[in-house]
C-alpha cells in the first residue's frame, strides 16, 4: 500500500470563491479508479505555511501511475492545480 | 481529531546502526498517553529527500500539548532527535 500526499498553499485566501471551487474539484479526484481512502485535510500546524493536504492510498505503484496518467487527473492538474496552487510538496509513504 | 506528522531526513545512511537505534527509540513514542494510531513510515517519493515520516493522532489540542510536554517525549527530542535528524518538517492536519 502506498499513501500519496500533497501538501499545498493556495494563491487565494481562506473563504474565497476560488478556494471553494478548488476544493470541489479536488473532491472529484476520489472517483478516479484505484484511489482509496481519499481525504482533503486542513493543515493547522504553525511551523509552516501550507493550507491543505490531499491524501490518498493506492494498492501498488501500477495503480498510482494509472491515477497520474488518468485524463480526469491530468485535466485537474491543467485546469485547477496550475492556476490555483502557489506552492506544494509531494510526500509519499510506504510501511517500513 | 488532529493528525500530527513529522517528515524527516536522518544524518545517517539507510541500513546504518544509527538508523536502527533511531527507529527503535521512535517506536516508544507510541506508548506516551494520548497518542493514537502511531505509525512510522518510509518516505518513498522521488520529488523530495525526506526519508521517514512519524504520524500520530490526538483526540484534541490538549492531548497534543500533553504529549509535547511529556518527559518521555522531551527526553526523546534531546537524546535522539537533536543528534540524529538532519532536517525535518512538521505538518499537522484536521478535517476540513
Amino acid at each position: 500500500m502506498i499513501q500519496h500526499t500533497v501538501v499545498l498553499k493556495l494563491k487565494y485566501p481562506k473563504g474565497s470563491p476560488e478556494e471553494k471551487e478548488f476544493l470541489s474539484a479536488v473532491a472529484e479526484l476520489a472517483m478516479i479508479p484505484g484511489v482509496l481512502n481519499f481525504q482533503s485535510l486542513r493543515q493547522i500546524g504553525k511551523k509552516n505555511d501550507f493550507d491543505y493536504c490531499l491524501s490518498m492510498e493506492f494498492e501498488n505503484m501500477t495503480a498510482y501511475e494509472a491515477y497520474n496518467a488518468h485524463p480526469d487527473h491530468t485535466r485537474f492538474v491543467t485546469t485547477y492545480w496550475a492556476k490555483y496552487v502557489e506552492k506544494f510538496l509531494e510526500l509519499d509513504y510506504a510501511p517500513i
